[in-house]
């Protein structure tokens, strides 16, 4: 199979944590040994859990030497991994998202891992031009290691962008959940494990925006209870006063703003908004994308609808506990 | 990565093809080398090309040696491919979702080939249990390779279910274009690609079913022109007259039956039935599947809409042109 085939699963295991990587960008890793063989598929998940190539370098030697107990802490993995690899990936393949890390951030440099390990080459979706983190590519050359970049540009920029936006100011998207036949209501319209994965992301923003449309019908808690982790502060728009005992006060730890604008609040960074026809149409102008829900079924008690024009592009789909899930953006025409 | 992660691949590819085989059944297959790199991903595309083994042999072997030139046809291409394989595939490993075939059908047996190639081993998705084509294992058995059968049943059955119905009779699916706030109208839904791919599908099936409702808002010709394939034969189910110079009527080659009744005449077997929230309410509990395509718009436009009660499970989904499209079945209770 060819760069692109394993660069496309790399971008692929990326996606499946979009959302959930802040401050750092979705990335993906797959590393083939030295006779091709795909090792790990790995990506990169959460702030303060090991970067793609680090993860997939974990993976990968875990295969090869059953015996070697990883720890968890990423620098402490780091520092084990350079100790403990014994050559078991000489001459792999490493084909990443995006251009190696050349800096020592929360852990040290990924490009510096890959030298160490003694990869024989590496290929790159797309270069990383920001600041602190470009010139990965540079130090694997010195070290004589094969290096192909841009060889998905446009695939690995969709899954990049949600970070760049993030980091030039704030990435907003709208989350949506409908049934197969557009519908929706009060009640719940996706499967457990589908709202697990909702309130992860939830989990992973800093705002979580609503109507004031949904605060009266719904009266929702907007907390990540079913990952156990902090609310994101809440912002609710509207031009009526919101019931006092609503239950979006009733979450600790967490600050919940009123108003009357559209705009959100500029020290907010990653933001959710989430809503029905109305809080879409008036929001879907000002998000940068669009995270939509569809569950399996047509139903008859649906009682509410989209009616809104929209023309989007998919990016990703994925499939959980039997609801599927896109993001998507709006065209560019 | 494990045999799963292999079938998982050919499971993925074979159902892009699915509706498309008859009278064989839709089939995956992955090829890795002796060190495990993935040399091919495969399947069947359609009676009257080669068997997904066949597909994955040829695929595999143009990689390994780019000067051979395959024949087209496919009695041609095995006869070529046991003469000049070179012993290029030996102690590969060969990932397949059913069963080889022990058979002769219109191609000689897909085990006695990998036999010929002298794979190491076949890790067997489920067994075939079909009087033709069953016993498959037991000729890679006796010629020494290692086999695993029943890896992943569950899902290598979902994917050959649609072919054991029209084996035991008829498979029958409805067809269904929305857009993403469940709308639907008149009007063109789906992207090019999309309706191409459909044509593709439809020029599979022996009946295309309709009622008298799409017939009379759409006047389809219900053909299959987007591939220059034969269009199926039509079935119109409606209590009213039908208008004479109705379009389906223009298409050469094909006979168009009118009945009252919603029952499929008996000798059809691959059956597409195609139409709007009616017809699905009136069908949905005669067919086997449902085809959902789904495109990426919100239109204001969409004046028509699904009303049905229905919980269904998606069995595979992919992308066609940005237009999402699912393989469902009724969720069994």
């Amino acid at each position: 199979m060819n760069d692109r085939f394993y660069l496309s699963l790399a971008i692929n295991e990326a996606w499946k944590y979009q959302g959930l990587t802040y401050p750092n960008p979705a990335v993906g890793c797959v590393i083939t040994d030295k006779n091709g063989a795909i090792l790990s598929i790995a990506a990169h998940k959460k702030c303060g859990l090991p970067h793609a190539e680090l993860e997939a370098a974990k993976e990968a030697l875990s295969k090869l030497n059953p015996l070697l107990v990883f720890p968890l802490e990423p620098n402490e993995l780091y520092d084990f991994i350079g100790k403990n690899h014994d050559n078991l990936l000489k001459n792999s393949t490493f084909y990443v998202t995006l251009e190696p890390c050349s800096h020592q951030g929360l852990t040290p440099s990924c490009a510096n891992l890959i030298v160490t390990l003694g990869a024989k080459s590496v290929i790159i979706g797309m270069t990383d031009n920001t600041d602190n983190a470009k010139g990965g590519a540079q130090i694997l050359k010195r070290a004589g290691i094969d290096v192909k970049t841009d060889i998905l540009v446009e695939e690995c920029g969709e899954l990049l962008e949600p970070f760049l936006l993030w980091q030039n100011g704030s990435f907003s998207f709208f989350k949506l959940a409908l049934r197969l036949d557009g519908t929706y209501d009060n009640g719940i319209i996706t499967p457990h494990e589908a709202r697990v994965f909702m309130h992860k992301i939830r989990s992973a923003c800093d705002l979580i925006v609503v109507g004031g449309e949904t605060l009266r019908a719904d009266d929702p808690l907007l907390d990540a209870r079913l990952t156990d982790s902090k609310a994101p502060d809440a912002l609710i728009c509207t031009k009526k006063t919101v019931q006092k005992k609503a239950n979006v006060f009733s979450v600790k730890d967490r600050k919940t703003i009123i108003q009357n604008s559209l705009d959100f609040p500029k020290k907010y960074r990653n933001i959710m908004v989430e809503g029905g026809n109305n809080f879409l149409c008036a929001m879907s102008s000002r998000v940068d994308r669009f995270l939509i829900f569809r569950s399996c079924d047509f139903n008859l008690n649906g009682n509410k609808k989209i009616e809104a024009d929209l023309k989007l592009k998919l990016l990703y789909q994925g499939i959980v506990d039997n609801c599927s899930f896109g993001w998507y953006r709006k065209e560019r025409l």
